[in-house]
């Protein structure tokens, strides 16, 4: 198009796996992007490799950082950043988010923290979920250029909001997946193979999505009284599932946790609850005095 | 319809939740339905409640149970089974279901056993999947009139099968169930409500099953080098998710399994392996000798 307005500068610091497929993003998207990483890697085909952290902060008004850790960002956020937005996508902690929000600032940048949904292969695509928090401002100013890596959620202005949710959802997945290697290496001491099997286990998570709605009201409600499945019908279920791993010699960690959580609700008197009366167990009292 | 042929007369064992979906089930597609339960609560509509377990057993060829565990199978299956089929839907373990079958052969009667990967609510659609396994001549003979409670999926001639898929399942089921709780609890402590946090959770639910078919083929071939995201990097990761629970005072149990996988993983070499490596952990040494 000819009269395609010039796209906006943007510099990526890192360029692990992710940090790579967002340089790349970028630049497909036609942003002139400029890269360092701290090691001597390359940036992807297209993009301009600075000489410095400090370089490459330098060349765009958008300094996009996706590292190891905090402790690493701190490391490539060189040099200054008066007038610019920073847009931290790296993992970390609601805590570790909430203290360099201030740190940003006050070196004269706005701050917005980001927690990415998605693996590398996804990033450019709609299917690239990417949750944002911190600098509404900073959001709005850059949400067109944020579009190029995926579909972008703001979730306002607490920049550990992103690093909250990140935490919980990674947890989600994390715990899907343990379930998932863990039927896969049940079902493999019987000649099952994990291709095979896969397309039940993806079944089972779309049932499991499906009923998540009826699960947090109650949750929210505090109502757990079941119609569909008691709570002493389920631990003996559950018994059975752990009892099959054992026999078989495959890992059961989850399961007899799961199986605790069930044994301790019922004896708090949710023998004929749904399974979200376990949520109980999972509050425990809290670290620190008044936290 | 004037020329329907009669339904085939069906008995239901087990007046539990799940029981008396499958009743009614039978009951809405047409069959005469026969009933019992060992306590004194009612049939649904339209079902006839026998006065003995023998009696219901005597009044219909196909005779399914469903029940709180195998021990009370035992106790249903009452009088001469001669020339059934007795579908057991009870969820155990595969052991229990092989022991089961030869059992039930001795009768005189064919044996299917059955996992249901539903909820009493959705049995009779088709979103309700159960999973057969045993005799195919008992399958096939009645695929039609089991065709009322949802979708079959007939396994093999294995009576073990369906149970050992269904003990795999479930234990994806509650893996993601604890995740979730876990994580609603984690969100909870900073005001966002479970309601509100469902949405991403289903979506997180989703991507995590549109990447367990590449994930399956690497525990396939036992090659995981990753290009995706590091298993060292994804330590760091979760010890974030753990961290951010611990100073809110959330179960991090299942997290803490999680990231001790992949420590071990990572010290057997695959530091720059995918999330997959971790499956060899989970293969422990079996038991029982030769088992
Ligand atoms: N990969 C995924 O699927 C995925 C998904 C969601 C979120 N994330 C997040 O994205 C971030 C990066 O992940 P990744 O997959 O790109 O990891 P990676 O492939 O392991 O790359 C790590 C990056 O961090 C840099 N780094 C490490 N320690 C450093 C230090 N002390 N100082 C400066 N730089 C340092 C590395 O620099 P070198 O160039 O020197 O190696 C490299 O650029 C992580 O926070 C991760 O949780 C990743
Ligand atoms: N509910 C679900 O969402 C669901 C999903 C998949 C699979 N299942 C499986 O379906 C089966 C039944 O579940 P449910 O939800 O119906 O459980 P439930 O509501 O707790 O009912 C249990 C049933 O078992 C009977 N029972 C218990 N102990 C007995 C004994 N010693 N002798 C004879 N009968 C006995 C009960 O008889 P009474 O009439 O005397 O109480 C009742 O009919 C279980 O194996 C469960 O794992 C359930």
């Amino acid at each position: 198009m000819i009269n395609e307005q010039p796209r906006q500068p943007v510099t990526v610091l890192g360029l692990g796996l992710m940090g790579t497929a967002l340089a790349d993003a970028f630049r497909r998207a036609g942003h002139p992007t400029t890269v360092w990483t701290r090691s001597d890697r390359p940036g992807p085909d297209g993009t301009t490799r600075a000489a410095t952290a400090a370089e490459a902060v330098a060349a765009s008004p958008l300094v996009v950082a996706c590292v190891l850790d905090y402790r690493a960002v701190e490391e490539v956020l060189a040099g200054g950043l008066t007038g610019k937005a920073v847009v931290n996508l790296t993992t970390g902690t609601p805590e570790q988010a909430r203290a360099m929000a201030p740190q940003v600032v006050d070196r004269g940048a706005e701050y917005l923290d980001g927690g990415i949904m998605a693996n590398p292969a996804a990033i450019g695509s709609p299917s690239a979920s990417i949750l944002y928090s911190g600098s509404a401002d900073a959001f709005q100013a850059n949400e067109r250029t944020l579009a190029a890596l995926g579909a972008s959620k703001y979730l306002g202005a607490d920049p550990g909001s992103a690093a909250l949710h990140d935490a919980a959802l990674l947890g989600i997945m994390y715990s899907a997946v343990a379930g998932f290697l863990q039927a896969v290496a049940l079902v493999g001491r019987e000649e099952v193979s994990a291709v095979e099997f896969t397309p039940l286990a993806q079944e089972m998570l779309a049932a499991t999505a499906s009923f998540l709605p009826s699960m947090a009201a109650q949750v929210d409600s505090g109502e757990f009284t079941s119609s569909e499945a008691r709570l002493d019908m389920q631990l003996s279920a559950v018994e059975h599932l752990v009892h099959a791993g054992r026999v078989r010699g495959v890992d059961t960690t989850i399961l007899e946790h799961v199986k605790s959580l069930m044994a301790g609700a019922i004896a708090a008197g949710h023998a004929a609850s749904d399974f979200g009366a376990v949520i109980d167990l999972l509050r425990k009292p809290r670290p620190l005095a008044g936290g």
